[in-house]
């Protein structure tokens, strides 16, 4: 399992309608094979910046799967009008969960 | 509950020492009044590049509480000789964890 972390950044004004705006995508994601769960982060320092954290079962599920999909549409049509830049994307494997 | 998120950079020719190292300050951590989870994430992209994500009750009990303490102290004891730059942090808030 990997986890996706998109960072997002948006008009801190819009910040409730995009909050629903990904939360209207949910089945999106959820409906993706090889996805395991979808968490939006806000950073307190920073209004606007925002992490959308997604598990996946490999990177491929989410740049190939995903991307390629329906779906993906579904969700850029639905969070992408938010966006003041283009989201930063990396993929992270845990390295240890300590406690 | 807020999650500190400090995005650490290192010689990936040392990863091994370093996970060892960060493993090693987890009493440190854990011991930290207000402390609730600690673990580390590999951004698989670029290697060298990690996240360790921290559980707090409050800001404070990490900008305060924590960096005032000697268990701040141990903890850059060890981990601090492999940044190669300083550390970014952030912390941030859950919005919504959907599944």
């Amino acid at each position: 399992m990997i986890t996706e972390i998109a960072t997002l950044r948006i008009d801190p004004a819009k910040a409730e309608a995009f909050e629903a705006a990904v939360a209207a995508a949910k089945p999106y994601f959820q409906s993706s094979p090889g996805c395991h769960g979808m968490a939006l982060e806000k950073v307190i320092e920073t209004p606007g910046l925002y992490h959308l954290r997604v598990l996946w079962e490999t990177v491929e599920a989410h740049t190939v799967t995903f991307r390629g999909s329906d779906n993906f549409q579904q969700w850029r049509a639905l969070a992408g009008p938010f966006f003041v830049s283009p989201p930063d994307v990396v993929h992270a494997e845990t390295a240890a969960t300590f406690f």
